[in-house]
């Protein structure tokens, strides 16, 4: 039996997509049971790489979401709408979804995830994290024996990219961003990705379905990388680290109070972790959890082929379901995923980091005891102070502290921020 | 509906499984809706780590594979016989089956796969390859898009754990080896391992599922770790490289013609390649395929709670299929594996390969030049010369070679042996 699919959008991924559906060939046999019926685009006239039958595309968006003829939807339009709409429009009519969308699923997957349970349908979206790596599916499918501790991923890869060549290249973010931009790693408008939104869209999606929570995207705290500086990054290496933009997911029990730490932030990570090897636009997630320990997938993160094969990943598992139970049955609990428990998500005060601090100072002696009796005060304990150089006629001293709540590590930043030898803190970054 | 498990076989990987099912909370749901029902075992009467309900042992394991109240076989004894003949009477029953048996799966997999398709059911194996690394079922679920074009895997965790100590402390194999043994990441007899025979038999499996072949294990290469020295360690450092055992499977096409490379050899990996940082008993699998480019899979490759992991994945999968679909329907075609036609494999003669060669030899300046003569004959051009020391009266040379047909390769170093100058070839390693 012949599947149909109807293709939201052809940029980049939607064209990937169709390319591999149009040539099966050498590919899983599976996808000779599928077949594109309608394609919704924006323009019947734009000129197109890839060559399409006559009568396959329309702007009727709407029209395909509830053509009867159609099983499954593949939403590549990205944004939140009219991509919302649509996807719960095709929801409504028995349509099985599949989507790249990270934002409208980080901001609304509660809301489609509870309409596809009631109308029996499949929302599968490994292509909206982690581009071409499987991600999604093998938290679902592959880890369910654990108790998952947590999540640290390397997940957008315009920043892992401008961290890379501020490191190889000692270049300011400025000059790495331009370039990146020229190059088409960033976007003219490229705050989603600078400013960690991006990335902490794709941590709460993550943390859901590891945590089987709904997660609230407001709730994710986030701290893009335009302050990291070529000179920071210069003291990490020397102390034995990489800056890594991280979102991190992390479940924390007190007795039974089960909370959620989510959080996107530049973050030194030493030498040796497998994440700080991860450069370039690469992207790589771990996860830890037991029994298990931790493992890690590592791949592209974006791009026409890698993303296109993640969609069409799971357009096969949709379909090697329907051809196993055919329609209207019960979904495999596995596959189909909505949390009904609002997760508790802790504020980033009560998070416990270790923390990286770079002072500029007047006079050294007397500061270092200044700098210890402020951390003291507020129970911060300090795993090293060194003075690592100096900017004209201000000594630079790094601190790395110990685990420490980060509430209590700001009150004493704020105290010595009063200090009269402090003239200023050019830069705080949280320690892996 | 609680789906019966019955488990054949308590030892580290077995205890790992029931203490997850027998401990469901905090895990996936689905683990509520299954129930060991027996365990067959060889004594009963052994001190186990695990407490257990009175009756669920037994020692007649032939008894289990024929229950009718089992669902679901785990088989986790291990070995050739009796696995295979419990396994098939178990398939002929109407049990799906979970094993983490690689040795029965590389040899006696077609029988079983076909067995289990003419009776509809599962036989699933996650837990055979990469221990607790999700690899088994990502290639079946996740990368039916692609055309997959090879998978390079450090899949035996006691060799890499030897070769990394020995890379780290600059010690000898057989010292190494026999810390292993007292550690227990090698075992008394450890032939399987350090010969390279249980990554033969795990890349046999991986590639049958990557390109949908019937694989002969007898026909996958082997080449161990036991020649490997401290001196070639050292020397590959300074040429940037890291000496690894890795699996390699391999499609090339020629027209028409698809043909498999599968071996598994020693191999000098450049320091910046992915696989490089792959260390101690970690595992690592790296699969590429278009449109995809790479993906890597990493974690660890053994013990009782990652393997248990990964056998109770498969499990949960199995259970997640049959709620969805219930019991005597069509198989989920990308869960499901049985290839039909047998894979082509190349022998080892025709592979095309970088070398990278050690010579002793009397009498450097004329040497260079027979060794050039010699290898021009055969059609081998060298990417590097060097001379890398001296041991006694004699220099030793360092040769890597470009891409090269090893039969090719070899017929040179037939000829290099009878040069007079040529005092012993200690090394000859593969180069990635």
């Amino acid at each position: 039996m012949v599947f149909k699919i109807g293709l939201l959008g052809l940029g980049t991924v939607g064209s990937g997509t169709a390319e591999i559906i149009y040539n099966p060939q050498g590919r899983h046999p599976l996808l000779n049971d599928i077949a594109i019926h309608k394609i919704g685009v924006n323009s019947l006239t734009k000129k197109r790489n890839i060559e399409l039958p006559g009568d396959v595309l329309t702007t009727d968006l709407e029209s395909i979401v509830t053509d009867p003829e159609i099983d499954i939807i593949i939403e590549l339009i990205g944004g939140l709408e009219p991509a919302r709409t649509l996807i719960l429009k095709a929801i409504a009519s028995g349509k099985h979804i599949v989507t790249a969308n990270k934002a409208v699923i980080a901001r609304y997957g509660s809301e489609i995830f509870a309409a596809a349970k009631e109308a029996k349908v499949y929302v599968l979206l490994e292509a909206a994290v982690g581009g071409g790596i499987p991600i999604v599916e093998p938290l679902k499918q592959s880890l369910g024996a654990n108790r998952i501790e947590n999540i640290i991923g390397i997940i957008n890869g315009t920043t892992n990219y401008i961290l890379t060549e501020m490191t190889e290249k000692g270049s300011d973010f400025g000059e790495v961003l331009e370039e990146a931009q020229r190059l088409g790693y960033a976007e003219a408008d490229p705050t989603a990705d600078i400013e960690g939104y991006d990335a902490a869209d794709k941590i709460s999606i993550l943390a859901s379905l590891a945590f089987d929570r709904k997660v609230k995207r407001e709730d994710v705290y986030s701290e893009g990388i335009t302050n990291i500086t070529a000179s920071d990054i210069d003291y990490a290496d020397k102390l034995g680290f990489v800056i890594k933009l991280l979102a991190i997911a992390q479940k924390t029990l007190e007795g039974n109070e089960e909370t959620l730490q989510l959080r996107v932030h530049p973050t030194l990570v030493t030498t040796s972790h497998p994440l700080a090897n991860v450069n370039g636009v690469f992207n790589a997630i771990l996860v830890e959890g037991q029994p298990l320990g931790q493992v890690m997938f590592y791949g592209p993160g974006a791009g026409s082929g890698p993303t296109a094969s993640a969609v069409v990943a799971d357009t096969l598992n949709i379909v090697g379901v329907l051809q196993s139970n055919g329609k209207g049955q019960t979904l495999d609990p596995l596959l189909s995923s909505a949390p009904q428990t609002q997760a508790d998500i802790s504020p980033i005060e009560d998070v416990n980091s270790r923390f990286y601090t770079r002072f500029l100072c007047a006079d050294v002696p007397g500061v270092i005891g200044h700098l210890g009796t402020a951390f003291g005060d507020y129970g911060v304990s300090l795993a090293s102070v060194v003075q690592i150089g100096f900017q004209g006629e201000f000594a630079e001293i790094v601190v790395v502290t110990h685990h420490v709540r980060e509430g209590n590590f700001r009150s004493a930043i704020e105290e010595i921020r009063s200090l009269n030898a402090i003239q200023d803190i050019p830069s705080i970054i949280r320690v892996l």
